[in-house]
């Protein structure tokens, strides 16, 4: 790439997200130099989106921007951590600069939202290709692992999962939808909300949390698998969105929000002793959550309608039986 | 890619690097907790490699994987940086069980070797394409910036440039060696060294610094630039190996020596107050740098020989001219 196009790119990106007192030195140098607070644990992410695996070559650039960001804001975010920096390494195939002008503004909309400043990068030619490393911090001893569940932890899940798997099955044309419930549903795929002040206000409160970027059966699995435990989820509790219903039908609704990824909300478990609490500082109806399960000794994760262990298969809903 | 693949990569990374005890949560959650010494500023690097790009399909794959932590400990010694941590986002078209031991070996290696810890990462299927991002500190107001250059300091540079130049045209075929040269040059380009004890050393003496990734005259150029200065470099002084001149000739030599890239060497400004406390500091033979040129205050980078201005095309050394 000539260094003319590389100067294009940087443009894009100068100034990109807040301008916080605690970078020395950002994009421009060889490093950055960041100022972590005393005492303060560092917390560290990083995720990749590849062409055609994480999103089609005629995605909205704004979007993968978003994405790209998000998904690693919502890794912190499931640590409780406070995002603070984060470093983009950008693979194109050429420098188109309208796609990079909506690329740059769907990722620096989030960062600037969540008070995150762009502290560096590296550009380089070749296949279409979004890294992003996501450094934040939180007080010692509060971050949020996977593996501090114990049995007869309630298990919770913020907001409703599945929807951004039908958004995804609406962008491919494989589902049809009000034009309504497809922009909400769309929207959840496209622009995902990380729950990053959820994941932090959940210190003190959450004995475990993951976010859900895979599933929510599979990532409730690998929250119980790090705490050596098992999971239980009520099929009766499971939040499914309105849009998601009325698309594709109850029964398939519970699939997908059991089975569909990409939603970036938490999954996170809480002490029965501390569950009054947790209502009392952060009330289930604003902060949008609810109780799905219970952790329990045995391995695995499971799902229940009526109290009976439900035969269930990932490899798709027309396996799901009642 | 399956779970299996997923935990097939994942095993040839558990324990990659040193065992650090300011890791408090490694490779697993959903990002790692580190520490940071209270009151260290924190240096975050990050370079991607691209098949096609910066290594060609058939490069070994233990280069590979040097290389691409190689570039950012670079990153951090050109700021002074202690190295502590890294994360790797790796994407691969398939799961090669034998191209990833080799990878992760030639990685592994290297961040042992620096004591680095590898606390996080992300593996995708797609174009092979590997994203480093390496975290260290340095102590505030320590960090040697690009922009500390002034007129009349003295410009450095560490060991020999060129060499890795010539080592992939050997590897391309485009250039012949003896056995033992072709050895030495194709080592340079393949395994490159990071000069991370020597950036460390550096700081409190020097007034700015650059590692040579691009070529010694452009990345010069870059340090002259940001500082507001420009830099004269003499050719009688640049050092330039045995085994480069041999293989391509004394005057190739310097040419590649000036424009080669890939190298990772350190290049960097002294105040003329400090040189000589520089070389009782750190002796130039031992710490093997040698002194090129001048920071001035004409911007740009240009080249001397026996005192003249040298007309220099950095297109090609066809075009060099004495």
């Amino acid at each position: 790439m000539s260094l003319t196009e590389f100067e294009l790119i940087a443009r894009f990106f100068s100034g990109c997200g807040a301008a916080r007192g605690d970078v020395e030195l950002g994009v421009g140098d060889d490093a950055a130099l960041l100022r972590v607070a005393d005492g303060e644990v560092l917390v560290a992410a990083v995720d990749t989106l590849v062409e055609g695996v994480h999103f089609s070559a005629d995605a909205p650039p704004a979007s993968i921007g978003h994405r790209a960001l998000a998904v690693n804001l919502s890794d912190l975010a499931a640590m409780g951590a406070h995002p603070a920096w984060a470093l983009l390494a950008l693979t194109v195939p050429i420098a188109d600069e309208r796609w990079l002008a909506e690329f740059a503004r769907g990722l620096c909309a989030l960062a600037g939202a969540h008070e995150v400043a762009l502290v560096g990068g590296d550009t380089t030619r070749g296949p279409c290709c979004v890294t992003v490393q996501a450094l934040g911090h939180l007080p010692p001893g509060s971050a949020l692992r996977r593996s501090g569940a114990r049995p007869g932890d309630a298990l919770f899940l913020s907001g409703t999962t599945g929807d951004a798997a039908a958004g995804l099955l609406l962008r491919q044309g494989k589902l049809a939808a009000s034009a309504a419930d497809e922009g909400e549903l769309r929207e959840r795929f496209e622009f995902p909300t990380p729950r990053v002040a959820l994941g932090e206000a959940l210190r003190g409160h959450a004995s475990a949390c993951i976010d859900i970027s895979d599933g929510l059966l599979g990532d409730a699995g690998k929250l119980a698998q790090a705490s050596g435990c098992g999971v239980v989820i009520s099929i009766e509790e499971l939040p499914v969105s309105g849009a998601l219903t009325r698309a594709v039908g109850a029964e398939r609704a519970r699939h997908l929000a059991l089975t569909g990824g990409e939603d970036y909300e938490l999954c996170f478990a809480v002490s029965p002793a501390r569950v009054a609490e947790l209502e009392r500082a952060l009330p289930s109806a604003r902060w949008n959550y609810r109780r799905i399960g219970t952790v329990r000794e045995a391995p695995g994760a499971i799902v229940t309608r009526g109290g009976t262990v439900m035969q269930f298969s990932h490899s798709g809903y027309d396996h799901f039986a009642a």
